[in-house]
């Protein structure tokens, strides 16, 4: 029996419900500029801490999330390692696919800070730096948990076409693996919503210009730049560890 | 002259661009139950603090908040008193509004976890409790900036009708000032605007049920009975202390 949180009908519905999420988030992070001196190790003087401003506080608040064992649950990736144990107790949870070490947050946060923010906000220096990395964590967390959640997309399909892709593992043909999980008129299906959500959340219904907060084609242009390849290639990563501990 | 962040345009445009944030924040909340548990103190076990789930993360994501020097920003007020101090240098800011002890989180606090969630929130639990306290944060702080927001509204009413004020303040007459600074057909312009914000956010362009995430009216009468008091609350209490501690 394939675990509930693994039907089709119910991730397509968690990613769906993510778009908002993401879509919000970069939303709010276009109103404020670039504001490069954040990601700059060094710019602000942080006692005890090396890094840029953005990553002393991802840091910090990811170190709250971890104490309310925020990354114990399957769909929740940190981007730092170094962080305290939970001070509640855990609940057991029954994960509905496999315990690997598969992350990619330092890659997403790379083209984050160094693509993608330089993509939807003004250039220049507004000063709203508290406001700026506020933005930065939603934005990176909700970019965090739609990539990884590939990892659920994939055990659902290996469980479907279980034989194919042991097959594919077994000639450690990634490329093969790609061409197998990939549907490419999902793909534009998927790009057709979110531009048309994009549309709508990104409005001022009462604004007579009719301009956007953020451009929808720089949503989905977002989407298929980097929000499908890394969730793809997460896919890809978790199937190969799939198969590879596959017992019969 | 006055500061350009109490000219009346601006305040406007900084309220009108709240409205988002504060919908946002609401829509992510609503998908959750309402999960009783996490504001209950003392119904998750957690180490070396007695109040609820959602105090812990308030408190703990404040103290980070604290850190980057969030509350000596004359617009960000805190919902705990004993944070840690800004561990990055300040800046020197030039704050519009005089300096006060104003701080009605407490009564928003109460308000948003009796009432408001509640009244948005489908009721029972489904487990989501870290989800609901992330969401928790956000429209609390949200709501917060908007309401304290008030100083700022009131600064510039005093500095356009000092007399007028220095009076009512005089006699004590809060009920007077409540009269003089309120403007109901600007009331009825913002109810009105965020009923379209709240239908157009809160809508799936791609769901054909044409269902809400949230329902339009409950987000006017979140406005209507909380939010446009409160910062009215707040205004009153600027303005006595403005008016007592004016210098001619």
């Amino acid at each position: 029996m394939m675990d509930e949180k693994l039907k089709l009908e119910n991730i397509r519905n968690v990613l769906i419900r993510q778009e908002e999420t993401i879509i919000f988030s970069l939303i709010e992070r276009a109103q404020y500029k670039i504001n490069n001196k954040i990601y700059e190790p060094g710019a602000f003087e942080i006692q005890d801490f090396d890094g840029s401003f953005c990553d002393f506080y991802l840091y910090q608040s990811e170190c709250v999330d971890s104490k309310i064992r925020r990354f114990t649950a399957p769909d929740q990736y940190p981007f730092f390692n170094d962080l305290p144990k939970p001070v509640i107790p855990l609940d057991k949870v029954d994960s509905p696919i496999i315990n690997t070490a598969i992350n990619i947050n330092q890659k997403l946060k790379d083209i984050y800070i160094n693509q993608l923010v330089p993509y939807i906000c003004a250039s220049g220096d507004d000063g709203q730096y508290g406001s700026g990395v506020l933005c930065d964590k939603l934005c990176l967390r909700a970019l965090s948990n739609r990539i990884h959640y590939g990892m659920f997309v994939a055990e659902s399909k290996f469980q479907n076409q279980t034989d194919e892709y042991l097959a594919l593992v077994a000639n450690n043909d990634r490329e093969g693996i790609m061409a197998l999980l990939t549907n490419e008129e999902v793909e534009e299906r998927l790009l057709a919503r979110v531009k048309k959500k994009a549309a709508t959340y990104g409005q001022d219904p009462g604004d007579v210009t009719n301009s956007y907060k953020i451009e929808p084609i720089h949503v989905v242009e977002i989407y298929h730049r980097w929000i499908i390849p890394l969730t793809k290639q997460v896919e890809v990563d978790y199937l190969m560890e799939r198969g590879r501990n596959y017992q019969c």
